[in-house]
């Protein structure tokens, strides 16, 4: 992995435009946070400014996705144009979309600002790929995006201009196709590894994008807008949206029941989802109980307007003989308080019934609809990234071919692959914080040391020296209106992974605080072996959170901090 | 300098949609070019996508610029939102611009897609700062900017989305900010120099930004819209709408006389320029003539009408006494034919006259206006950069102040600084070219070396690993359909300095074609002292433009293309 330049921003504390100290830091929301520490700046509802220190963050995370994705995900870099002419989203049906942001040129021709990139790159690999010796192929790019929500909020977490990782593939066949979904999968794995904050990934729906298989990665937070759900046993994890799950006993539920209309695809057939009244139906369920043998489109229509529908041009006979299909969710038994039956004249011979069917979202405790034996637990969730197999959805209508081995032309199979590369930063910089501020994994802090001082003196210069002709990013508070104390509340506000305190009192020692989270122990093996020799001794309850307080003479300094390094 | 990611780009001859042989390559333009050999594909007028090989030659010049404005222009990198708000542009009266994009969000706000961030940033740092202990500042970005061109034109040299760099300074004094223009002018030589096509910074006129001292950076090319005049005695460079000049001997112009009537700043002063007929009119030299007294924004109003403003609440006897200054180009003798003067009846000892100023645009073999004794020569060029002295312009309106160490408030001195990134792209591209293709200099190119060869066996993996390990960038042409000559054609057309070729003929030497232009005579030195021990020879008319065509014995292999990349 390549480090960012190694400039030092001089002026840090100006962007600063808020007293860091105590309180002031634990009651902000992450979005104030951010922005008083100088790291952006909002200048519209949904829109920033990506400030130097900011900036830093945002492209050491850039940096270890493309890093990533050219190495492990075997991924070409390209950039297209931002500006996407009407009459592509116009051909898939995306133009009348409230959230685009429209513009028409001098000439009077329409233009989006591109939100996602489906359309444009499908167009343009189809319009070079000819062969299935020109496959397979994936291509990424890291570009800003817009969407025009109407209601930005979170801050990073949903703007309306933001930056996003977006890769594409192509394949010959859907062999091949769901091994570079695996295999994409699995660079995901190693990119959220590197950024060095816990994560999981979990089966998902795919949603308007399409296609039969996807996957979220996702942070687990309590502020999360989505859920997670994982199984003791066996291990999968998946969006609630996707989890089946079983009642640890069936048929338990006596009390009132909830109905749901709706049609088959053909919509010759009535389904009746019968479930409890305090679960949530889940429509990727039913769709899997149902075999897809269901209309989608219905999903949010309500129950009055789906009788209309079914009624619609059928005379009484008809009614009389219309086929109709319940289905009874696993947890309701024949005591349950069901509704009335919306058909008044029926025969009963024309009815089907499903009763071992799981069609709820899934609550924590109950069994894995996967394995029938783990029980489930549930977590919030804040999703940063998602991985979809698209299938043919938009070679077939864009025309993205290829001529295969035996001279049969064949519509490419695609997968899509995003990741939210501004949402990240402010998703990570959420889930790590604590009440003295930020708490940057080393792989993603602006800096990985500070130096702090309560003058600028020769030790300062000499310990800088030091650390910089080391290779190491290194940030000295040079504020003059601060003093030590406020200089390295500051360093631990803005979240530097360690703090190097240098003064005349310690001389010839330095001390050293740790703020990130440490994942390895390898610093209490060296201590072991080097304490004594290097005058390294170590206090565990810091002041501020993180692991450690340090103090070692000024020679072994790189030693220790290297150590620490690692640990993170 | 860090390198790009290593990835090969597997499908570079996917992208190629045209034959790259001889005539086809040779007649192409060279914005034809870079999309038939996949650099680039334009998707409307003015806009392109970038595919892989093309974004690569991007980021490696977004790399070099962005490395020296931080180590050498100690800038600070940030990032603007693209979406400005309108209330911003009206506020410097740049709202009723043909050329922005404008558009609306959903709640109905104006935004333009910025072409240019003089405003935000003045907004944005001027938001920060707040004493003489805050500056200087320099931020710089590297960013999409929009403009809406009625005719682009050129394809990257005047697209309608493009990459710029634009960095700004703030100072705290006049004495300051200028020096901080002069060494961002030393920062731009030694991109330019880092960039390594051979270019000239001239003296320039400010135009709509403003200020009082601007440079530009150009490439010299026949087929340049700008003109750049240079003097063979004191140096001096300017682009001739700047440069003064004098002819080897005064008023020896005896034919027809042109006339231009401009007003006096207070309009009280009717100010008639002559000059040759066959001479064309330059602005900033009447300005400089004039000592600034003159109102520019008549510069291009009609004769006529100038006239009419000044007759305009003049009575008859005021019109007597009317004040008139007549300027007279040196190269004008009193036998010139000069046109009829345009008032009828006036006082002669109100007029005024002017008579050894050039108000002309240079020419070559005219003396320099700076040193007069120097010859100016002329060349057409393109421009790629350029820096701007801007003093209070824009922290006045846009109130960008700070607080003096003798606690007095004063406006930040500013500066702005532009390069052209992606235009860069197309004009090195554009002036490096010869009729075999592209012939990118080593700094820039997709790759450094090519590895061409008949079949893909174990002699080129042998080699791709030695070059690979080494860690040079390296493009092995893969492209199936394609024998040896293609092969080696496509390297060189696509512009690879080096092309290293594999074979079974001249195993265990390889051969080694030099494509890119060498500026270093390292390799002669090297070939003398180690030709006999390393097996390597030289034959210097190579069948393609470039140096010379070596043969080498593979375990040297490294150390000849190391020389020769030193030399480029």
């Amino acid at each position: 992995m390549r480090p960012c330049l190694k400039t030092i921003v001089r002026n840090v504390h100006v962007y600063q435009t808020k007293s860091l100290t105590g309180d002031a830091v634990k009651a902000s929301s992450t979005h104030n946070l951010l922005q008083s520490l100088g790291y952006i700046k909002q200048t519209q509802s949904g829109l920033v400014h990506w400030l130097p220190l900011g900036l830093r963050t945002l492209n050491k995370i850039t940096n270890i996705i493309k890093h990533r994705m050219e190495t492990d995900g075997k991924a070409e870099e390209v950039s297209l144009s931002l500006l996407s002419p009407k009459s592509l989203w116009v051909h898939t049906n995306r133009w009348d979309n409230g959230e685009l942001f429209k513009l028409k040129d001098s000439k009077g021709s329409d233009y989006c600002l591109a939100p996602t990139c489906e359309e444009e790159i499908t167009s343009l690999i189809g319009s070079y790929v000819t062969s299935y010796k020109d496959l397979p192929m994936t291509v990424y790019q890291v570009g800003r995006k817009y969407r025009d929500e109407k209601r930005p909020r979170g801050g990073l977490l949903r703007g309306r201009e933001f930056l996003m990782k977006d890769a594409y593939s192509f394949d010959a066949s859907k062999e091949e196709a769901v091994r570079t979904f695996e295999s994409m999968n699995h660079t995901y794995d190693l990119i959220f590894k590197d950024l060095g904050v816990p994560f999981v990934s979990a089966w998902a729906d795919s949603g308007d994008i399409g296609g039969d298989m996807s996957k979220e990665y996702h942070y687990t937070h309590e502020s999360g807008e989505d859920t997670v759900m994982a199984c003791d046993s066996c291990g999968h994890i998946s969006n609630v949206e996707k989890c089946s799950s079983f009642p640890v006993e069936d048929n338990q539920y006596s009390g009132d029941v909830s109905v749901r209309y709706a049609l088959s695809e053909d919509r010759d057939t009535l389904v009746c989802l019968y479930y409890p009244q305090n679960r949530v139906l889940n429509w990727n369920l039913v769709k899997a109980a149902l075999d897809g043998d269901v209309d989608s489109s219905l999903r949010d229509t309500s129950n009055e307007k789906v009788l209309e529908l079914f009624r619609a041009n059928k005379s009484e006979d008809e009614m009389m003989l219309a086929s109709v299909l319940r289905v009874m969710d696993c947890r309701l038994n024949s005591r349950s308080n069901y509704p009335d039956f919306p058909l008044n004249q029926y025969l009963k011979s024309n009815f089907s019934q499903l009763s071992d069917a799981s069609i709820v979202d899934a609550e924590a405790g109950e069994l894995c609809g996967s394995c029938e034996e783990g029980h489930l637990s549930s977590k919030r969730s804040i999703e940063v990234g998602h991985t979809f197999f698209l299938g043919q959805k938009y070679s077939e209508p864009l025309n993205a071919k290829f001529s295969t081995r035996e001279n049969t032309e064949e519509y490419c199979e695609m997968g899509c692959y995003g990741i939210g590369v501004s949402r990240l930063v402010g998703a990570i910089a959420h889930v790590t914080r604590d009440d003295a501020g930020l708490r940057w994994p080393r792989a993603v802090a602006p800096y990985e040391i500070s130096i702090c001082a309560a003058k600028q003196d020769e030790l300062v210069a000499e310990v800088e020296g030091l650390l910089s002709s080391w290779g190491r990013e290194v940030w000295v508070n040079r504020d003059e209106k601060a003093g030590l104390g406020r200089k390295i509340a500051a360093s631990h506000s803005l979240g530097i992974p360690v703090c190097v305190i240098v003064g005349k009192k310690s001389w010839p020692c330095v001390e050293i605080e740790v703020r990130a989270p440490l994942v390895g122990e390898r610093w209490r093996a060296e201590l072991a072996q080097h304490g004594e020799a290097w005058g390294w001794t170590v206090q565990e309850s810091a002041p501020v959170g993180g692991a450690a307080h340090h103090r070692v003479r000024k020679e072994h300094l790189k030693d220790v901090v290297g150590v620490i390094l690692t640990d993170m």
